[in-house]
């Protein structure tokens, strides 16, 4: 059968399940990324699980989201995670070498190969031939481990390109027509492989703007072959011996179909506030900005920096104008500067930042209140930028440049000047000061981890009891999210690496005595806690799980769950069940006693579950909705548990 | 008489007073310096004060200290510092643009000028053979509005430069061996004023190094002449026609003399954590670093990062060092890029800042706890990187490359090298882009303060009434400091523009109901705070008077007042008194109502008021210290009112 090249990455990796779209698939993951954000407690979790040393080809580990260090905790964060690389076996880029994607695809991408990365961007090295996922952290810490990661086999959605870009048209404007096509649930429960005529005159970085927005669609992940041109990015890289040809068979077929005539688009942009906002340019020329931001792994290439620096160059930004330049990897900065790009935009006016996410992820360069920010960078959620009335606006680099220089947005195409051929340099900068190679297995052996003040371990958790009897410490409504459950925001998050303390912001937004409460009973067996629909609705975040595991959370019942917060429950080892019968939420009260017994057997012999009320006379059915797999996760107490077991028995 | 750089400068500029130590003199301003931090309050006293338009010759607003931008606060105060430079007749340095001291140096500064800004390091300046002195916000604001600054006459001490710096030796090295000899007091009450045959090999911003940290030194200012050698820097900078010579007259004396072979220097280093605590850095070789960091007004200068560059050109720093690159100005960073000395650092391994103060005054770049931190800057008082339990060192540039190489403090001496020499250039770059030049006065006029959300103008604040008749509100121990009354930090600071809000603030760690106690009785005449001895010592921060004031403060009545804080209360508008019978104390509580009669009369005629308390039959004496124009100001309801009549009576 004739394969496209997603399914020919998916098969070459597939340990279980078939190829169907819908159904469960786990698959071999070769290399990791994970980046400071999320990295501590993958590390942590590392920890927990006693691993041994990284079975993954290839785990990096990156320093690019927080690195201002306005106090102790980001520098302390950097050099547990530098210990932790050194322990475990892992690549250490440090901070200030840059953004993880573009340093992952320029020193350590593979064709052919699976990556899996706790962060939602991870995809954007599907332009390098990879099958390129972003993930939760604890997923990330099982595939660094050697366990498969297990998801819905998606569909396939081929995008055919022809044609070739007009001038003032890049990359970002064919990711952006993907958006006004489709908005940012366009791509859910799908690979989007691009494909055609069109993919020529794409170089390797273009690509990754292409699939690094691809996020934004909700899709799976995005694919592009690995053909000459990362055969010729590799070459340039100083790694040719890492490309392999990987292409779509002849008469591959996708399960849709879509096409897009490259020299049709012009030049675009998502409105305040989303991605899919997307207008042409010219509908909103004129209106007055007060920022234009270059930088990104939305648009972090050579080409991205130095035709902006062409299109300013022997200008001056506009009065009033913050035109802020955020470098995205160290050896590009190099060669920026070499080249004289740089040394354009400063004169032009340009505040040059460190390289890095930066102002992408709120860290810095937040616009001023209800002033327009022109951005280079794949999300303009409300707020994201730091500031809480932000209007930003998504754009090409050149529309950004062009923006800059006349202070309002501008259309770059009405630029009285040629547009600046700039292709990515054959022989850049190579070099890796910054980027720490993994010790050997026996050095890793004798590396202790440096836990600065705020940097916990976390504790052994209890496997599940045979018999629970435990307090239902709180009732809740309907749509509790996790934010309701676990706050993020600059208050909470210091303390993500810190689970003693962080827990302490458990629920308190429900009710602020349920720290204490749950401390009161920690060490009696634990509690539960009662929800309505749509339990645990919103962000991933899984300290949403794991703090009220860690204060003792047992069994959680509700009327539904949301999927991905019922899934963090299982990996942390709460029980999580659903009434047989609505009516019996009626009946349960804070305070009530609940008893469940034979745990394990009724477990294992199918989906329902008794429920005693002490005190009350009251008995009610629940059920489950594991796989055999996660009842074995949930009774050895969650996947750390899971996994230290499966270390020790490797090793014995 | 034969004079003196200092008394020259003093002489051309006295209003008020004669030139002798210790006594009071008043000095007309003729250049003002502001940043952001400081420059925002400054702002807005000019526009309570109603000022037309600025009465000096330049004043200039920099944007140095908050640009980092996590949230709307700080772009909303650049926003707001534009529109105020544009209402008043001001510079804007707009972010990026640099630190303020090396950019007024090299667009500003004037020899022969008096420069008052509200940054503890305006003398930085005094290398330009200038009378620069830093100051509080409100005297700025008065020096912008044309009034005199009034000080104590200082002692001049004339440091006498012998000989020639040795290799591997350079300007920081001169003023961390006055440092070693005097300490952080030796310089009080002083003008240091450098001259003799050594400074011929002391370019001028060598010169900047050694006046910039004549603070740490605790003394009024630093003044060196203008020479040759100033003459030259502004022919660079393209400001020949600036230049006048100012030199001491032949057998000018000084009150105190000091001399410094400068051939006999050798590398040193102040330890943690006072700027005083300095030893050759042989003492402390070998101890591992976790940072290198170049930069800040200590250390601002085109050599001092060109000279770290060729240190490490061609090398890659230590394994695990952070090597932050922290440029100070625009222009000289284009010429750092253009020169290949970016590129150097870069290569090196090193993380490139924004232009700015950055981690100098604790914006990024904290050290990981307990880690050894090298650094250019100015200070290491404890806590100041950010870090609580941090561990900074100060030296030169040549030391802090030296170490970032080996990753533990080296003597540069011992490096394998031979000494790069390198000049400040003949021909930098000269860019203002980014600095705005002030709108002509009639421009001005129609200008309107844009004011973000938590931007709020200085509210009226009502004369002091001729009976007093208000209630205690607080009653205080000894040695009450203004953090105690007015915390500093992260929670506090960003509502330094925002009098309503930070008010709320007040008094917290004293008594938490005093902000509502005192929004009680705010329209009904306001209230009274007694205190002991030492009332008001530490920061000192002018919201500390400012703040209860808003908030009804009228009278103050301590056994005794720390010295500048009683200046900030009479500027404020606050009456402050102390007892002439300390036992009188003892008979006051929160809740006695005093009643003062005849307030002006008693204020004029003489130093003694009576107090009655009513309701207790009980009447006691208090006195006044204030000069006859003090009490002019009191009882106007503070500077702000006083100033605010004198403008309306020029333009009538």
């Amino acid at each position: 059968m004739a394969l496209n090249v997603s399914q020919k990455l998916i098969k070459d990796h597939l340990v279980f399940g078939e190829m169907r779209p819908g159904s469960e698939i786990g698959l071999k993951i070769d290399q990791t990324l994970t980046q400071d954000a999320t990295g501590t407690l993958v590390m942590l979790e590392l920890e927990a699980m006693g691993l041994d040393y990284a079975k993954t080809e290839v785990s990096a580990q990156y320093v690019d989201h927080n690195i201002i260090q306005e106090d102790s905790k980001n520098p302390d964060d950097h050099v547990f995670l530098q210990s932790a690389t050194k322990r475990f076996g892992l690549y250490y880029s440090r901070p200030g070498n840059g953004v993880s994607h573009p340093v992952h695809m320029q020193r350590l991408a593979q064709p052919g190969k699976t990556l899996l990365g706790s962060d939602s961007h991870t995809c954007a090295n599907g332009c390098m031939g990879m099958l390129a996922m972003g993930a939760g952290g604890i997923d990330v810490a099982m595939a660094i481990a050697g366990e498969p990661i297990y998801i819905k086999m998606p569909e396939i959605w081929g995008v055919k390109l022809t044609g070739e870009l007009p001038d003032w048209v890049s990359a970002k404007d064919v990711i952006l027509e993907m958006l006004r096509r489709h908005d940012v649930k366009g791509g859910v429960g799908k690979i989007i492989e691009y494909y055609g005529p069109g993919l020529e005159n794409l170089s390797a970085m273009d690509r990754h703007v292409i699939a690094n927005m691809g996020a934004e669609l909700g899709a799976t992940t995005t694919v592009f072959p690995s053909d000459d041109e990362v055969r010729r990015f590799l070459k340039s890289q100083e790694r040719e011996e890492d490309w392999v040809e990987l292409v779509a068979d002849e008469g591959a077929e996708y399960d849709e179909y879509e096409e897009i005539d490259l020299s049709e688009l012009e030049p675009l942009i998502a409105k305040p506030s989303s991605p899919g906002n997307v207008v042409p340019v010219r509908e909103v020329d004129g209106e007055p900005i007060y920022q234009s931001y270059i930088g990104s792994s939305a648009n972090p290439g050579y080409r991205d920096f130095a035709i902006a620096a062409e299109i300013v160059k022997g200008k001056k930004i506009a009065r009033g104008i913050s035109f802020d330049i955020n470098p995205t990897s160290r050896q590009m900065l190099s060669d920026l500067v070499d080249d004289g790009h740089i040394g354009s935009l400063l004169t032009a006016g340009g505040r040059l930042h460190q390289a890095g996410c930066n102002g992408c992820i709120g860290m810095g360069q937040a616009p001023a209140t209800g002033r327009n920010s022109l951005r280079t960078t794949p999300r303009n959620f409300p707020g994201r930028s730091g500031t809480k009335e932000d209007s930003v606006f998504l754009c090409s680099p050149e529309t950004a440049a062009a923006s800059a220089l006349s202070g309002e947005i501008t259309d770059p195409r009405s630029l009285d000047m040629d547009y600046p051929k700039v292709i990515d340099k054959d022989q850049p900068t190579v070099d890796d000061a910054l980027l720490e190679k993994p010790l050997s297995k026996e050095e890793s052996q004798t590396v202790e981890l440096e836990k600065g003040p705020n940097i916990a371990s976390i504790p052994e958790m209890e496997e599940l009891p045979d018999r629970i009897e435990i307090p239902v410490l709180l009732k809740m409504k309907d749509n509790i999210s996790t934010d309701e459950i676990l706050a993020g925001g600059a208050r909470v998050l210091p303390f993500r690496s810190n689970l003693p303390e962080i827990s302490k912001f458990t629920f308190e937004q429900v009710d602020e005595s349920y720290h204490e409460r749950a401390m009161d009973v920690r060490d009696k067996g634990g509690h539960a806690i009662i929800g309505g629909y749509n339990y645990g609705q919103g962000s991933s975040r899984e300290h949403a799980a794991l703090a009220p595991r860690y204060l003792g959370l047992r069994v959680a019942i509700a009327k539904d769950f949301a999927r991905i917060h019922w899934q963090n429950l299982v990996n942390f080892g709460i029980l999580p069940l659903t009434f047989l019968d609505e009516s019996d939420y009626e009946d349960l009260e804070e305070g009530d006693v609940l008893e469940i017994v034979d745990v394990k057997e009724q477990l294992n012999s199918g989906n329902e579950l008794t429920v005693q009320l002490k005190k009350k006379d009251k008995r009610f059915k629940i059920e489950h909705h594991l796989s055999e797999r996660q009842v074995d996760i949930v009774l050895k107490g969650g996947l750390i548990n899971w996994e230290r077991k499966r270390q020790e028995s490797h090793t014995s």
